[in-house]
């Protein structure tokens, strides 16, 4: 197991703590306003108002904090594409549901996936965490379409890879101007909608 | 005009300067490197081996030399998307083209693009001229489709707005695969290409 915190976590039986909750959220508003390199530990105590030997408590490093929040979007994700059995079967209304949750997870978390990118640029450490985070939300979408072409539930214009790089690209491109203010929430699912509904060639039973 | 070099540049008369050229690639390395935030006009000195009264010679501010490099990324999508008369009229091969093109700037400038979306979100100034070049890319791409939608070449299963979003997207998507050398340019271009085909319904004259 690593030490830098990346693999696995001390101190597991504070993970429930109110104040490791107060530096996670402090600590994500100094990396979204500084970026990673610049912010320091005595930013984030400043930001939540405790003593650095608190953060230590909780945290081993700035590394360690960092890759917690990275975890917390990787979790944000897994839980915005989980699939009930019951809503299975139904693959627009999966694609629709999962498509608004998704995307509730990109605005909510698009200053700290651009610190992540961008951060991963020059870190090998936290490019290897990060790069497959961004990879399994685009993995699980082709898995979960792969299965409807072997179910011959769909006919698709294109592989089912390349067709979750395209709903991943359009999310992506359309987080901000829901972040704007530009376009609401359900107007961006509704036109999302629109093109999967015409590349995934729905067959009727 | 602004004074901070956003939208005019002084001493237009070394813009072409090779001492000039030198800072501006100085600058793009620190920058991605160390991100906006921390860099400092003294790294950039160091990294280009110039005295910082060099540095003044050719530019006023950090935030100016940054700004010449969004005009650097500005161009090259210009460049990547014109369409001579002579291949106006055939669209998929208008779109494979520009699609390539398109992909090699994305790769190229993909560190500093990161870097200039990371200081839009805390730095106006910068949001100001960055998402508008951002914008203007899917914009053209729009406002081609829309005229083959009026020409009556296309009959697409979206509007034109969203499908250069899509596009956008999936540009986005694939070029970290292609930097990280998991795919090939052409590779992306094909797979690109297959859903272009596919949501165009280009129309038999």
């Amino acid at each position: 197991m690593s030490s830098t915190g990346w693999t696995t976590r001390e101190a597991h039986d504070r993970v429930d703590s109110p104040r490791r909750a107060e530096l996670l959220t402090a600590a994500r508003s100094v990396f979204e306003r500084l970026g990673y390199g610049a912010a320091t530990i005595a930013d984030i105590t400043a930001e939540a108002g405790v003593s650095r030997a608190t953060f230590y408590v909780y945290f081993a490093s700035k590394a360690e904090v960092f890759a917690v929040l990275a975890e917390q979007v990787r979790d944000a994700f897994l839980e915005a594409q989980r699939v009930s059995a019951a809503e299975d079967d139904d693959i627009l209304a999966v694609l629709r549901r999962t498509t608004g949750t998704t995307l509730e997870v990109v605005v909510e978390y698009r200053s700290l996936i651009v610190v992540l990118d961008h951060q991963s640029l020059a870190d090998e450490d936290i490019a290897r965490v990060w790069n497959p985070i961004r990879r399994s939300a685009r993995e699980r979408t082709a898995r979960y379409l792969q299965r409807a072409v072997d179910d011959g539930r769909i006919d698709p214009v294109a592989d089912p890879q390349m067709l979750a790089f395209m709903g991943a690209g359009m999310n992506d491109e359309l987080a901000p101007l829901i972040a704007a203010g530009e376009l609401t929430p359900d107007g961006a699912v509704e036109r999302i909608m629109g093109i999967w509904e015409a590349v995934l060639r729905q067959r009727r039973r």
